[in-house]
């Protein structure tokens, strides 16, 4: 995250994410028919509407630019810069009104993430971070908290059903060293993250559009987010995360998730 | 649920939100200073304050009922009326920014819940629901939604943690006779139940001032709440419970849960 964002992208992504979240807003706790994906995933017409309005900004003001979404598919991966779009992430809590889903806007640069908003259009919530953009939570720059050891750590996941075989002794080891995990939080775990509400959020098997935006959001405030060795999370990664605030606790999180502990 | 209760006490019970959100406001986001009760729950002066605030008006209104309070004790369990009182209910989601905790005002006439109050004082939302009067929120009636089935069934619980041996085989089973699971409810997934967004919340090792709010606010909006066993919520329950928008859902949640299937 070295050359900052243009500030044009900023304006942009603000844009965006009032386009989707109208649409978002207008679905909510309404009678929405249901359809289903081959991979069971709940998705909504708002899912859809949202992307559609996302894209539409995007074809209007970043043409030559490449999409990723998670409904209506990608071109341009090969592009300098790359749109990843997660209309609504953590369909569940949408379904069951339940305000804690987002929708999430990334922007890869060479395939690495450089700008990242977390927007909850119910509660009017909108993180942005990025390279040159310190992360902002409705406008106020926020930092992660300290956490030296994970004793003294709040954890999340979205559902620890995730985590099979191997993986399921992991988590629990790290849920044992840990004080408190709390479950169910979808992106809005990196979001408390990067507030330093929380101070580690562990998944796997996220797509690019799930861990995208939340890279620049989490690093942007200080925190630290990585794959289950330690590397990066660049287009192409195998989407087991780690989202830490503080880098010594996310050295003991990995040395569990990644199987060296 | 056959004695309507009294107008007067419908009256009191928003006061009693209104008095407890003020507080809670106050130190939601905040810095708090976090207590170790001898369990390990997370206690904030939130959660005291809180507490005292929904006391100081029954001191003043209904001197001689009976109070069951999770923060500061009991008294008058033989009385007619117990007031059964949780002031943050979801302290993990309170603690990290999380805006899905409650407020739980329960009553209890002769050892059985009659009225209960569900708040969640940051985004302003409250459910009421008690004999004589069908479940609000924010002041429209609400109704569960129809459920024939577990394969159509939306579940809930707070953390899978909470089920070990048996009754962790049980939760499998029925994680897996329904068609989505989602973590991380508190006291939030049975108001879910109650507005029809969920179909079915199951927990245990509920404490009254857990359950005591949430049967009137489930029932009064259609649904059954019951422990394992299908038994009535009453004072000296076991705290194990399921609350289910529908009967029929509610039965075959019963036979897992309960270990009759």
């Amino acid at each position: 995250m070295t050359t900052p964002v243009p500030e044009e992208f900023i304006a942009l992504v603000h844009r965006m994410a009032e386009s989707a979240g109208a649409v978002i807003r207008r679905y909510f706790r309404a009678d929405v028919e249901i359809d289903a994906k081959s991979n069971l995933t709940p998705v909504t017409i708002a899912d859809r509407q949202a992307e559609e309005a996302l894209r539409a900004l995007l074809a209007a003001e970043r043409p030559d630019d490449g999409i990723l979404g998670e409904e209506l598919g990608t071109h341009g991966l090969d592009r300098e810069y790359v749109w990843v779009l997660d209309p609504i992430d953590g369909t569940k809590s949408f379904m069951t009104g339940r305000p804690i889903f987002g929708t999430l806007i990334g922007l890869l640069r060479h395939g690495r993430p450089v700008l990242g908003v977390i927007d909850q259009p119910i509660l009017g919530e909108r993180w942005i971070g990025g390279a040159g953009h310190p992360t902002r939570f409705n406008g106020t720059p926020v930092r992660t908290r300290a956490c030296a050891t994970l004793a003294e750590a709040t954890v999340t996941t979205t559902s620890p059903d995730m985590f099979k075989g191997v993986e399921a002794e992991r988590f629990a080891q790290l849920k044992a060293a840990s004080r408190y995990v709390v479950y169910g939080s979808d992106c809005y775990g990196y979001a408390q993250v990067a507030n330093g509400w929380l101070d580690i959020s562990v998944e796997r098997d996220l797509a690019p559009w799930d861990w995208a935006a939340l890279v620049p959001v989490v690093e942007g405030a200080g925190g630290r987010m990585t794959d289950w060795q330690g590397r990066d999370l660049v287009l192409g990664a195998v989407g087991e995360v780690v989202a830490s605030g503080d880098a010594r606790a996310h050295a003991q999180a990995l040395a569990i998730m990644g199987g060296d502990a």
